[in-house]
Parts: structure tokens; C-alpha cells; sequence
């Protein structure tokens, strides 16, 4: 496998954009991608399109009709909440692999217009005001949160300092559906959605899109002064069978990802400087940082009591604003992550930049079930 | 890239089964193709599901939980009709990569609960009782056997011989969902759905899963005397931008795709000895005998009155009974062409068998748009 490099990110606005097509949401991402790392859609020798509620409708081709098609190979792939991750990976596996030199991932969704999530197994209910209480998701994501509390004390606010923090980076992000500063009694206070999450605990749903461009480490030079190496592109599903799909083992998924990419990437946790993971309720960002390896068993809340996730901390968490204020998107959101971590590693992330950044982390999980981590650096 | 082969494959019969879940169509199909490879689900690396209905609802992870969970990578693609070709492509390449030894590639597709295809673009319709004459791709494909007629001369005889010729293949197919004998007479004087199309020149509905296993050609030799080798797994998306996708350039998309099919390869289509097409409408397979080169321009319609392709002639075409006869649940297709091919190549197709069969090509248009075709070797 060769090594892989990504030269151009893009990504828009993340909000509500109920009177525009979707392919034009993906396409404007493309465009961007391309204008970031020098290219034309001529130069693409591959697409992947990640999208989850228009998965069957040949989206990756309905994009690239916007921007001029080519004949290319399109693959359109949907792996639940994990969906523009996994995209990113096949393109990534398509650029390593020596098939193609350079590859286009782009994730979209537009939620607003669709009321229901997982038409096939009937998972999770999302509404158009965003994650209802009654909805599956809330409750997997709060009840990982009280076993979590049972087991080693955290309590509800160290949970809603998450929030508190996410939402405090995400003023600084142009890109964030959200950029709102919220003080602990405003989290707290919240309509409560599914113990100990209250309303500004969940990520809102919403439309998206982002992209990104990858090339072979050799041939990156020549488009960017700052290549990005994939140091691990991981994609794992769940190893348990006695579970329910929808009530898998969120810890187990990630830290297996975790191990994996940890060790293909030949770094351990303490080398990161930058993490985007998947704070899709403020309870799952605080037990992703002992899955992910940031800190001991049981520490995760004295981790956010320290201010050691905040811009600025030892190992920033989530400096986008996380799902939590960029939004969720849920095609969209693992490439929006990668992007991220690309502008921090270039430092080119203006108020919200990581000083210093060399190395950082993507992570998401889909219920039902996938997990991805990339390890990007600089 | 390395060489790979596929060493085993398994397939349920097509039909209508409202009583299973769409993840038991699949695991079945996986059972019989890992029974097949003399392999357990241990042994597979990575699994590539191709569902295009029920796309966003993580159906390999479904269909790996009913077989044993065992916490690889699975990869969920969805391609319009060229959804379960797709998947083996990926699978393919996984393993042609060098990332994994060994991938399972699984379609399946449960058309029987579901109304409408195309819920992201509203394209095409059908219903319960097969495709439908107002529905648009009944006009695509019926357009297309109209062009033909208006530039060479091709008779709606010669149109109904296809259906004639697949029907009677497939009297001899278990898997088939139809296996009815019928006369030119039948076809012809059958309800008209768009002309030149009658009923039985349409391919119906239906429920259905097919499987394959492939491993590099070196390992193949672990698990079976007869490797069928990979010579070429193609992907295309239509290169025009003036039509509108659903629209698009049936001819082009498949003739583009044979070229790089054959080249990849290294042969021609003389070397063919038996072919699975995409024949969803009668009219579609003897477009493509000219678009993959098997005769002259506006020969195709002597090709069919002298019987070239029927099992005996000088290049048998869906010996399976094709899409017209075996059925087109969508995301099964791609993958159960593969199995037919692949039980030709190995002298494994029973009272149907081509005789002396050593390359067989497996070829999958979807509308939206992408083109597969694979090339196997014995």
C-alpha cells in the first residue's frame, strides 16, 4: 500500500437549505476541495459519494452532473452515521492501493427535508426541530452516560461541561450550523431530551456537505506545499453478537478502531494534538476520551473539569465546535471531521487554531454498526 | 494489484419471500457461497453488501449478524441497478490492493415490501406486480429498441426472440424466479408495456441475494482445484453531461466500459464463451450485443433469428435465463450474473451448461448512471 496524502479540503456552511438540491449541497464542497488543492474535476480519477437518506439514488452521480461529468468510476456508499468516513476510506483504499492516483470523497446529507432515519430496520426517528426524546438514539447515547456514572461517579454536570466547551470553539468556526456561546446553567436548564443529555447535550440535525481530495504522498507536492499524510484509515463494524445492533457496544467498537489505528499509524495517543470525535450527545464525547486512550479508566470527567479538551488544554477535543454546534449531517460529518483536522494541521483554522498541530484524530461511530478513525498528519 | 479469483459463490432461488427478513435472503447466500469456498465466517476479512433499497440501513452488518459478527470491516454500496456488481468490484479491489487475502461480496434485495425505487430522485416506478408502463425506465429501454429499429431495421420479432430465447434458458435454471417455456406467439401477443416491450419482454420484481468469495489467485489454490480468475472488474459512469441522468446513453456507458473490460483482460470478444448482460428489458440485450462488440453495428437482430446466443450457438447470452426469466431483485443481480458465469466456468451449470466454457463476462448497466462488467477465467 502506498503512502497517501490529502491536498484539498472544502466543505460549506452546515444549516438548513431546504430550497437547494443536494447534489448542488456536494457539489459546492467539491468545488471547493477542487479550488483548495489546484484541480478541475478532470483531474479526479475516481469519486466517492457518502450519503445516508438518499443512499439509493445514485447521489456521487447526481454531484458530479453538477460539475461536469467525466465517465469516472463512482462508488456510493452508506455505512450509518460512519457513512462520509467510510467514503473518505474508500478513497483512501482506492489511492493506496495503486488502483487510482487521485480520488475524490465527498459526504452530503439533507436532513430537513426527510422525517425519518433507517427506513429499513427502523432505527432512531429524527424530527425537522432535530433528535427527539422519544427517538432510539438519545436513549442508547444517555444510557452509555448513567453506566458511565454508576461505574466511576461522573456526574451530569461534567457531561454538560462538554457542551459548555463544544459550543464555546464553535463561535470561532464559520462552518458551524450553530456558533453560540452557552454558559453551564443554559446547558444545564435545557429541555431535557434523555438523562443526564439535555437539549443543547444532543447535536442538531440538519444539511451539509464536505469534501476532500487525495493523492499519493509523491505526487501531493505537486499541488500543496503542506500534504497531509493518512497516517490510518480504519473501518471496523461490532464484534458482539449478543447485543442488538442498535444497542452495540459504542466502547468496544471505538477502542478496537482505536487499537488498530494506533497501531498502523505507529503513534499512540499521547502524540495527538488534535482530536474531532463523535460528540453526537455530550455523554459519548466524554467516554470516547478513555476509548480513544486520552486518559485513564474513569478520568474522563476530571479530563473536562481540567479544561484539558479546550482549545488551548493538553489535547484539544473537538475545536469545530463538534457535532454538537457544526451539526451532524450524518453523510457529511466524517469528511467535515478530516477537514477539520487538515486546517488545524496546516494552521490554517484562524481563531480556533491549534497552535502547533502535527498530528490529529477523526473519529466516528454509526450505529449499526461502524467505526472510523483516520490519523492524519502533517 | 494482484491477481484474484473467486473460490466460492452461492445464491438463493429468486422469487417473492414477504416472510423472511432481508438479512436471512442474505446470510443464506453467504452460508452457501462459504460452504461453497469450504470456509467459515471467520475466515473473511472484510464484507462489501450491495442493497440499494434499504441502503442506508447497514444491511451487510445485518446480514453479518445473522451469520456471527466478528467485528470487520464492512463496507455498504448502493450503484442504481449495478449495486451488487459494484459490490464485488469493491471486493475485489480489496483484495487485488493487497489490504485483504479475502473479502466476501454479498447482493440481496427485497423488492417485494417495497413501492417505489428512487426515493432521492424519484426515478422509475414499480409495483408489486413487476415494473409498470408508466413507469419511466419501461420508456427508457423501450426508446432504445425504438432507435434501433429506426436505424436498422430490427422487427419487434426479432425483439420478442430475446424474451423467447431467455425464457426457454431458463426452464433448465433452479434458481430462476420463472422457469416457463413460451412461444414467440406468447411473448409476442403478452399485454403491451412500452412498445416494443410486451410483459414478457420486462424483467420482473422479486426478492433475492447471490454471494461470492474472492482471494488472491496464490491462495486460491487452499480452497479449490477450479480458481475462476478476474481478468477485468470495470466501473463506469456515463461520461455525457447534455442528457439527463436517467436519460442517459445506454450504448455509450456499456461500450466505454467493454473497452476498458476488454483491455484490462487482454482479450477480445471472440474469446467470449458465455455472457451474463444486463437484459432488464428485451430490447436492452440485443443493444448490447452490438455495444460489447459480439457482432457488427445493426447486426444484432440477424445475431438472434440465427441463434448465436442461444446455449449452443456461437456465443450463448443468459444461459441463466437472464434478468427476463431469473428475475432483477436490484441488488442481487450483479452478484448472481458472477455465480452463473462462475458455474459455467466450472462446469457446474447442470442441464444448462454451456460445454467447454473457459471466459465468461458478467455485465450490469444501473440507470442514474454505472456500468460493470467483469471478466472471468477459468
Amino acid at each position: 500500500m502506498r503512502d497517501v496524502a490529502i491536498v484539498g479540503v472544502g466543505m460549506i456552511k452546515f444549516g438548513r437549505f431546504p430550497e437547494k438540491e443536494l447534489s448542488e449541497l456536494g457539489a459546492q464542497a467539491c468545488l471547493l476541495a477542487l479550488k483548495d488543492a489546484g484541480m478541475t474535476m478532470k483531474d479526479i480519477e475516481t469519486l466517492v459519494s457518502g450519503n445516508l437518506l438518499e443512499s439509493n439514488a445514485t447521489v456521487g452521480q447526481r454531484i458530479m452532473k453538477e460539475i461536469g461529468q467525466t465517465g469516472i468510476p463512482v462508488l456510493n456508499v452508506a455505512n450509518a452515521c460512519a457513512t462520509g468516513s467510510t467514503a473518505f476510506r474508500e478513497a483512501y483504499m482506492a489511492v493506496a492501493s495503486g488502483a487510482y492516483d487521485i480520488a475524490l470523497a465527498v459526504g452530503s446529507e439533507q436532513m430537513g427535508k426527510m422525517g425519518l432515519l433507517g427506513t429499513g430496520g427502523g432505527r432512531g426517528r429524527i424530527s425537522p426541530e432535530g433528535i427527539v426524546g422519544s427517538g432510539l438514539m438519545p436513549a442508547v447515547f444517555g444510557q452509555a452516560g448513567v453506566e458511565h456514572m454508576n461505574k466511576y461517579g461522573t456526574t451530569a454536570e461534567q457531561f454538560a461541561k462538554v457542551a459548555v466547551k463544544n459550543h464555546k470553539h464553535s463561535v470561532h468556526n464559520p462552518y458551524a450550523q450553530y456558533q453560540k456561546d452557552m454558559s453551564l446553567e443554559e446547558v444545564i436548564n435545557a429541555r431535557m431530551i434523555a438523562w443526564p443529555n439535555t437539549l443543547y447535550m444532543c447535536c442538531p440535525t440538519g444539511d451539509g456537505a464536505a469534501a476532500a481530495i487525495l493523492t499519493t504522498m509523491e505526487k501531493a507536492k505537486q499541488y500543496t506545499t503542506t500534504p497531509i499524510k493518512v497516517g490510518a484509515s480504519v473501518l471496523t463494524s461490532d464484534p458482539w453478537t449478543e447485543r442488538d445492533l442498535t444497542m452495540m457496544d459504542i466502547n468496544t467498537l471505538t477502542r478496537n478502531a482505536a487499537k488498530e489505528a494506533y497501531e498502523t499509524a505507529g503513534i499512540g495517543p499521547d502524540d495527538l494534538d488534535v482530536i474531532e470525535l463523535h460528540d453526537c450527545f455530550a455523554t459519548a464525547e466524554l467516554l470516547h476520551y478513555e476509548n480513544l486512550g486520552l486518559c485513564a479508566e474513569g478520568e474522563a470527567g476530571r479530563m473536562i473539569d481540567e479544561g484539558e479538551t479546550t482549545i488551548g488544554g493538553r489535547i484539544p477535543v473537538a475545536p469545530s465546535g463538534g457535532l454538537l454546534s457544526k451539526g451532524h449531517p450524518l453523510g457529511a460529518t466524517g469528511v467535515a471531521n478530516i477537514c477539520e483536522i487538515v486546517w488545524h494541521l496546516r494552521g490554517e483554522a484562524g481563531d480556533r487554531q491549534v497552535e502547533g498541530a502535527k498530528v490529529g484524530l477523526a473519529h466516528v461511530i454509526g450505529l449499526g454498526s461502524a467505526c472510523t478513525i483516520q490519523i492524519l498528519q502533517r
